[in-house]
């Protein structure tokens, strides 16, 4: 039997395709990141994402305004530079729809897009639009970071303490829609503390923490009462498994853990919960129940393939 | 009745879309021309276009190769780059595709497009892949250009010469899945002369031709018999109407023209044809043949909706 995409899997055809790139000295991460990573000027980095939104799968028409889905694909990106340290610039914007779309449908969406980019402060600079029997829109996205201030999934240490902003599972009843991406929060944790590795939930918190802790090449062990639940979430598997939480994920030494923890003014708007440490590699990836008792998790989120 | 796209049409989408849109003093060009051009240092532009294939409606699955898919989905873009006088750099690729997609065709596409990176010197930085029944491919660009090299749509004047390299029409048959963008021919023509505007032909030769006038808000009287018409074009009307030829289109001032017509080594690899004259803006687009009889001629090249 031939075998097909399904096979392999997401990230096993992510990998394959990453791996037959040659990349110059001007490109500092490639594929493997929320963003890429390019030297841009002499205190900052240039930081290039995209993110392709599909009806069907990631939106279904008849549950989604047009603005909804227009402010969610260029939100979507602005959490991915979000979770570089970075703040988002310049977008273009492809469109595939159907030539029977309502005008009033095609309208909706650009008002959705601009919404986003005015609140955002991002500049969309152009675009491409064709046929498509079902409406997909890939965003592109350029963003700056000042080098002191990138994160990447990469820096996480054993000892340091892992932390989330606002609440899990539970986007898929309404929230994936229109949520705010965590850019201000990001801005304001890089700016004030050293973080050591950060990622935004966008595949729900078992696979995007395992992923942080593959590229850190460490392990991780979460306390299952310190996971911030959304009262959305149906049950705690699906809260922590579930994607499009756009929530950030980030890890820090436990100095300024404890400088966190103790500033009696948050810098952030979301709340910060404390959910774990990094472990060694060797440990892998546990959840530990009240009665302490440790259960090996696998990475199972929300994969495309 | 309620109004569609269908109704309205690619350019009117397009221009509602670019009017709703702010842009900072950083942005030089936005939406209008065949990339973004952007500040970046003090000698360089940063230029930033996306382009967006459909199975079926770009190319048919069973009539191209994987390889030739990927190829086209990345040259598409270079193309762009080149008609700005730049060159490509950085580039992402979302991909969209049935998770029954055989794995060899995957890696075909892929193949494809790590070839014409190689060729183009393009590093590939990350992407997006996603479910979806028909494959879909949008890749975004990041180019450079020197300041003093940049070409865009809108610099024809009235009294300037027209020209076109190679030859137009018959893509379709077999060239437009696996042509090559005149990049090397575009950095050549920037580097050794003025060129006051250019375009790269992916719409037909009537449709860019009526969008570098419109841009520039001048005429052109082109030389029927000057235009050179590829062996494959089916006729005169196909040929400067159909789309995906990829050649340039670029205009000069009759100083700097004789001085590309003299020129006994050409710069290009490319041939060079001098098709006609930009007139004002009151005389619009007139093909006028052998016997001296005018034309008016409509942009109606390969329109999407």
């Amino acid at each position: 039997m031939e075998k097909k995409v399904r096979d392999i899997g997401e990230i096993e055809l992510i990998r394959r395709f990453g791996a037959s790139f040659g990349l110059d000295r001007t490109v500092k991460k490639g594929i493997g990141d929320d963003t890429a990573v390019i030297e841009w000027t002499k205190s900052k980095y240039l930081l290039f994402t995209c993110d392709m939104i599909l009806q069907d799968v990631h939106f279904k028409l008849n549950r989604a305004t047009p603005f909804q889905i227009g402010w969610k694909a260029l939100a979507r990106n602005v959490s991915d530079i979000a979770a570089m340290g970075g703040e988002p610039k310049y977008a273009l914007i492809s469109i595939g729809l159907d030539p029977m779309t309502p005008v009033k449908t095609a309208d909706g969406i650009y008002k959705g897009i601009k919404a986003a980019a005015e609140r955002f402060g991002i500049n969309v600079v152009g675009g491409d639009t064709s046929r498509s029997r079902k409406l997909v829109i890939d965003v592109s996205l350029i963003g700056q970071v000042e080098k002191r201030n990138l994160v990447t999934r990469s820096g996480a240490k054993k000892g340091d303490a892992i932390f989330v902003t606002g609440f899990l599972g539970g986007s898929l009843k309404r929230k994936h829609l229109d949520f705010i991406p965590r850019i201000k929060d990001a801005r304001a944790l890089v700016k004030k503390y050293s973080i050591s590795s950060m990622i935004d939930i966008s595949d729900g918190l078992v696979l995007d923490l395992w992923r942080v802790l593959d590229a850190s090449r460490v392990g991780a062990r979460i306390t299952e009462s310190g996971i911030p639940l959304s009262q959305d979430a149906v049950s705690f598997e699906r809260g922590v498994t579930d994607g499009e939480d756009f929530e950030l994920l980030f890890t820090m030494n436990p100095g300024e853990a404890a400088r966190l923890l103790r500033s009696a003014r948050p810098v952030t708007d979301a709340s910060v919960s404390l959910i774990g440490e990094v472990m060694d590699k060797a440990y892998g990836m546990r959840f530990v129940d009240d009665n302490g008792r440790e259960k090996k998790m696998n990475a199972q989120g929300y994969l495309h393939f």
